[in-house]
């Protein structure tokens, strides 16, 4: 047995770019993307791939060399999650929401030889670029403009724009070759910035393996069928968008992008391409709701939606359901390359009463196939938790499909992959079934008097409250219990004039859950502070939470609460 | 970027026994296993499959070393691709269709340390034990009975046997391990012997590696939903059941073991457990039309059959889809661990004449995701063949599912592996859709007057014929052309009576072929030679083409056929 050596063609670097050569051979008729009046096949989109990569090389772009693009979900934001990586670079997809300073730390870390910049955003990068530092050591990224390819004005620079670069391409044989320019499976594929609150970014480098095996587990875990037709509402440069640009193309589909997510533009794109499935943070669901159209479901199959990045309330879900939307609940983390657990459904439960079935959608459910396991674990002892849905413990995960590591950032990593696992952050629980439920991240969980609360436990309750649009809950520090739950509460829209109030909300919450859980006080937001990528900033609500801690028995009134949100506002 | 190393979190190896773990951890209340009356759930499985391991070990079972099995679709056959390679051996499946000499063959080669025998075949490998030789380098394997799991009699043999090893097994910390003993993905799981027709059989290794991937992209090409109920027709000693034992567990399904495929079981089982899924070669076609209900299809939704082995030909799709089946034609090699073109269905073809369909279900396909290419190419020049559906080439593959070699046969690898590619000796053509055809293997080629005749097209013309059974088309040597179709044919039960001879079926093939494609000789069988996997054995009727040759204008008589069918007969 052990002589049996590798040959070129039973040892094939893992890379999910051969997806695309794949959809261009054996879907040569079908729509790969739709972007307004634009339409391309999978030939096409091939065809672009392959000339822009031609002219990133002739650029001198080389293996692992970082090439970054901030642009929203166009066209060209598709094409360089394949182009780029078949040069052998690493794509470095930026958050178009974050500010020049922000953007500008990142730059500095990732050092990227090229940097593309939708036309959207080329004043933020003019002062992005002012904010960077001038010494030869750390050239400035070359700039490359994408204008729009659905506008017929033309640029009126001369300077090289993405569509002249397509142009000029032309498609060397070492790129037409079937793996292009990966050698090896574990080299970096894309470079993505996690939103840290509290720290500078970390940048998570990505490899072709861990793109791959997560591209296909996606399509197995959501049970993605051939021929989807996918709308991008979830940004790509978050996290690759989950790797879907590539399990769309591994699947032949079709791929609607939109640059802004709003509920006209989803609802239009829905009934005018028969869109399939999307997927989202929660956040979208308020837009969804907002802009609903009751009789969707009538009308065609519900759309497969995804979603994960935080726990949307059960009752969320229901509402979005209600819409013509399926919801499937997942979770990930940009350091496990995407989502790494599926809420799987099981038919049984469709014999359960509807707020059982509301439960058990929310929890984060099981591991996909790519993820070699998952455990909870006593973040002291290290032992695993029993599998009783309620001691809590730190979530760990193993498998090829996570990160290489933080760039440049040995202590952080050895520090994330310690103990042979990935250290989620994430306190949760393991249900007798197998199934996975996040309680925390282990920095919000509140602890009361030696019990811990799990914030999102009692966030769930308020949500279930008709009124509720919006809750977070925080610790405030508490004289005698150390710390107790403090929630920011938004009502919903021309509501805030009936009868609830923060001794409503306080009385229905000890109603609803043990009384050591309830908020001892409840603030009123028009809306709560949120990153780029739409999660609740809980930091910034702690660093509110300390600034109003009361005494014991403080009941409060409304008065005082509405002033806090004018002075918390301003701050936000 | 080169600063990342890996970790023992993110460096894990891809092996498909970590579906087992998986299954039973996600799906603990799912049944895992019926067979008769035993039924068994994933945690059982699992903790069989551990126990089995465990006595393998203590039976200095080590890395590397062969386990051999001659069993039918009992659950000792599923659990052993699981509990064999667990302890980082390498499961040998023997064929249970082939006579003492050729499994003697197998054994010399593959120096097993260990055989397990199903008590059905315990006669049989006394036989071949006695053919084995005895002299001390090459010590006799150590033989385990597998006795019936369903039987209440136990073996009055004191001799320790597959269920005693299972009660005695204790699971050990590096077995509970969640990789087990499987230290790199390239280590090989699996030795499988093709059922090579001419020479001694060629022992086709298969990776670790390989058999995930394959197990992956088969769920995704077959579209294999999760909990699916499949029946076990295809025989798992046949290219590990195409990698479907894997499959199944990674789907957290139930898998529905037989120990006779006949109609009446197949029928039966379907019925008894809400089989969705099952596959096989065309041959067991035969069976569902012989057995079948024709009211199967208003009962329950159709049950999916993954085909492949040999080309089925449409008619005989096309029956056994009335019959409450609906048909996905795949195909695959033993040397590519599995299926790997999936003839994809296409909405649009919906729209198409029912003869079209027919002839588009037909095709090969198009490559499965883990494939990274295929492509047909002139034997001569080695230049791909255009995408014209018309010119003729070898398919060639490559990918990581590929094996990794035959075993102790250097020379045969590298032939099977020259250059870059996996020459599987299937003569094909791409359509401009880009989906492969198989034409013939190459050898099947019949080249008359310089053309090449397919011998499968001059088959498809005849298996239309209304009164056809089975047919088998090889060159007859003729003294102008050099070669000739000549077609082996069986009729339909009680259907030789009726008017058709050789005369009538020339005729209808000039009706229905180019003339120079026409057989000159009809032979009537009563059954066609096959091998262990039901494959027509063409090597065969080549030999009895020989004896056969005729003068140009011989038209041959009913009663001169029926002759040689007996004087065939015995040498069969």
């Amino acid at each position: 047995m052990d002589n049996l050596v590798l040959f070129e063609a039973n040892n094939v670097p893992l890379t999910p770019i051969t997806f695309l050569k794949r959809a261009s051979e054996c879907y040569p008729n079908r729509t790969s993307i739709i972007y307004g009046k634009t339409r391309f096949t999978w030939p096409q989109t091939y065809d672009r791939c392959c000339r822009l990569a031609a002219s990133l090389l002739s650029l001198n772009v080389t293996r692992n060399d970082v090439v970054s693009i901030l642009a929203p979900n166009v066209p060209a934001m598709y094409e360089m999650h394949f182009s780029v990586p078949m040069t052998g670079a690493v794509l470095n997809p930026i958050n178009t929401r974050l500010d020049a300073k922000t953007i500008a730390i990142i730059l500095r870390h990732a050092e990227p030889k090229i940097l593309f910049v939708d036309h959207e955003f080329a004043p933020l990068i003019q002062e992005v670029l002012s904010l960077l530092p001038t010494h030869e050591s750390q050239p400035h990224p070359r700039i490359i403009l994408i204008n729009d390819i659905d506008s017929t004005t033309n640029p009126s620079s001369k300077e090289l724009d993405y569509e002249g670069l397509i142009r000029k391409g032309e498609t060397t044989p070492s790129l037409s070759a079937n793996m292009f320019l990966v050698h090896n499976e574990h080299d970096p594929i894309s470079l993505n910035y996690t939103s840290g609150t509290t720290a500078d970014p970390k940048g998570v480098v990505v490899s072709h393996r861990g793109a791959y095996l997560s591209a296909l587990s996606l399509i197995i875990g959501w049970q993605m069928g051939i021929f989807p037709v996918y709308l991008w509402t979830l940004p790509m440069f978050h996290c690759n968008g989950w790797t879907l640009p590539w399990s769309v193309a591994a699947r032949g589909g079709t791929n609607v992008c939109i640059r802004h997510v709003t509920a006209p533009e989803i609802y239009k794109n829905i009934e005018l391409h028969g869109v399939t499935h999307m997927s989202c943070v929660p956040t979208v669901f308020k837009f969804l709701l907002e802009g609903g159209h009751t009789n969707q479901s009538q009308k065609s199959p519900p759309v497969q939606v995804l979603t994960g990045g935080s726990s949307p309330p059960a009752v969320l879900i229901k509402k979005v359901e209600r819409l013509g939307f399926h919801v499937m609940h997942g979770y990930g983390l940009t350091e496990a390359t995407g989502p790494v657990l599926f809420c799987e459904w099981q038919d049984e439960w469709n014999k359960l009463p509807e707020h059982q079935q509301m439960q058990l959608q929310q929890r984060q459910g099981v591991r996909n196939l790519t993820l070699a396991d998952v455990d909870v674990k006593n973040t002291k002892t290290l032992e695993s938790v029993p599998r009783d849905g309620k001691t809590m413990g730190e979530i760990v995960i193993k498998g090829s499909i996570l990160m290489k590591g933080y760039l440049k950032n040995p202590k952080a990593t050895s520090e994330a992959f310690k103990h042979g696992w990935l250290n989620t952050g994430d306190i949760g629980v393991i249900h007798p079934d197998g199934y996975v439920e996040i309680k925390d991240r282990s920095k919000d969980i509140i602890i009361s008097g030696g019990e811990n609360i799990s914030s999102i436990e009692v966030e769930k309750v308020l949500y279930i409250h008709q009124q509720v649009l919006e809750a977070a809950v925080v610790a405030m520090p508490h004289p005698l219990w150390g710390e107790t739950p403090c929630a920011f509460v938004v009502l919903k829209n021309g509501e805030e004039e009936l009868v609830t109030n923060e001794g409503d909300l306080i009385k229905y919450c000890r109603e609803n859950m043990p009384h050591f859980m309830c908020p001892r006080k409840v603030v009123f937001f028009q809306e709560l502070p949120k990153n780029g990528n739409g999660k609740i900033l809980k930091s910034k609500l702690r660093d509110v939470a300390k600034a109003l801690v009361v005494k014991e028995d403080d009941a409060g009134s409304k008065k005082i609460h509405q002033r806090s949100v004018e002075h918390v506002s301003s701050r936000l």
